[in-house]
């Protein structure tokens, strides 16, 4: 079973608009909502390729007991959110029908008490006991209010004394002590390693990354794919051409791409290719966040990884 | 015991944001909701007069389990809301906080069946029983999908059947349609009278309104306040002068003040001091649709109100 994590689940709501115009009203024409945040995103992807996967992660007030009551209906998928007293948030997409652009309302998440940390940290740690079986646990998106900074190098630690490997996909402050927790992955993106270490060039950023603590990299660069520095070596793998679609959720299925192969321990050059493929067949679903499926089927062979150094 | 309908209830939801910018990310910086949709609004502030007031209308789904439970602590409000398997609409304030505006999204709301329509017939007609003692009944706001167009002149009916004074506040086809069953009062503004008479002079457009089946049109005029075209004379009540505030709910207000008024068998002019007054004391709150009790207190004893003819 894989375990991904995440404290600040969302409720995603997605309005259709004929045109945006601030400042107006707006009849909303279509109106979807689903489970959201990383973690969860990532839970649904790692299902659909038929792995078991339970979500863990803070859920609380009407929104939460919607997230749970959509997740109940997911299979293979195990709900084991710890409540909180506050509410889940909302996050709204209104996507102007006449321009396909797409303006973003995210809610901050609820403020949650030392007690509701203590309690997940227990919820965390009961998962992570070895009769669990957890392959491998994957700490996804940002801090809800009220938590400390450090909250994932301290979940990292946990994993690592479990002996689980653990993924942290996360950004700013968070990151930056979380790395230094020593994950076995971190998978930042470019504007995420400038910040995390000041160099936007990725390739020294992404060293610094490692003697930071990571004990591998996987850069996603866009429309340059992904790009791994691990102990075994240093691979690229460029994304398909000409993608055009929506890249929402593209970066969560690349992390479900790596899960996957790490947990089925395929050598690096498959776990990047599924990566990228499943990245590229998110951006050209017609759904937000759902990948395509004969596009992934038929990347998933042709993406072509290049080694760049055999020790990194 | 006054009955408010609202067919189309919402969760109300307001989110601050520093500076709205299409197509880009936003962070909320707060957020909050309340009940919504016109005849909650109408009820609220008839609660906070005093009145003991039960509102109907449909709710359902997530939201409206939390518009629900929201009523719930709600002083002198019963719930006598009636179950839809659709989910209550949401409609999303988006206020900038760089400039004050207010960017409007609605949801359509829930889709109500034959059936659900059929059942709310059977639950206000039983409200609407001489046991009960409805004082008066306001249908208020806009229909949800499904429901038929005459759905308004439908309830106008019932009531005028069971002798409950009966103020229909909607727009467009159902306003068109509610003005012929004769309701006693209804209460458009300068389009909602344009747009059911074709005419531009609120004082022609309002005799017509009259002669389709109304016995007292009580048009609002915005800053020039309200206008009574009445079997009893024709009265103007402006608008004080020098408000700024936010006009969200004042026609609500507006409503509840001419309900409270006709409750207590209090004469034209004063209901009307009643509603420009609270109509002003909502636009200067705070908090958008609510009103602020002090300038309520002060205004409605000097709003002046002056007779344009003794029979219309």
């Amino acid at each position: 079973m894989i375990l991904t994590v995440t404290l600040n689940t969302a409720l995603d709501i997605t309005y259709r608009v004929p045109s945006l115009r601030p400042h107006s009203s707006h009849r909303v024409t279509e109106v979807t909502e689903r489970p959201g945040g990383k973690g969860l995103n990532v839970a649904r992807v790692l299902a659909a390729l038929g792995h078991e996967v339970t979500v863990t992660g803070f859920a609380g007030g009407a929104t939460g007991r919607t997230v749970q009551d959509q997740l109940l209906g997911a299979e293979r998928i195990s709900d084991a959110l710890v409540p909180v007293s506050g509410s889940t948030r909302r996050t709204v997409a209104v996507v102007d029908a006449a321009t396909g652009d797409t303006t973003q309302l995210n809610e901050p998440g609820p403020l949650v008490s030392p007690a509701e940390w203590a309690a997940f940290q227990e919820a965390y740690a009961h998962l992570l006991r070895p009769e669990s079986s957890v392959a491998a646990v994957a700490l996804c998106g940002s801090l809800p209010p009220g938590l400390p900074v450090g909250a994932y190098a301290t979940l990292v630690r946990v994993a690592r004394a479990a002996a689980v490997p653990v993924l942290l996909d996360t950004s700013g402050e968070p990151l930056r002590r979380g790395i230094a927790a020593r994950p076995d992955v971190v998978k930042p993106n470019a504007d995420e390693l400038a910040e995390l270490t000041g160099s936007h060039e990725p390739p020294s950023a992404m060293k610094d990354a490692r003697r930071r603590g990571a004990h591998a990299v996987v850069a996603s660069l866009g429309a340059e794919g992904l790009v791994a520095l691990t102990p075994d070596g240093e691979w690229r793998a460029p994304a398909p051409d000409r993608l055009s679609g929506n890249p929402t959720g593209a970066g969560d299925s690349a992390v479900a791409g790596l899960l996957s192969g790490l947990v089925e321990h395929l050598p690096w050059p498959e776990r990047l290719a599924r990566a990228v493929a499943l990245s590229a067949a998110t951006v050209v679903a017609p759904v937000a966040g759902e990948f395509d499926r004969p596009t992934y089927d038929q990347l998933v062979t042709k993406v072509s990884v290049t080694q760049q150094s055999t020790a990194a």
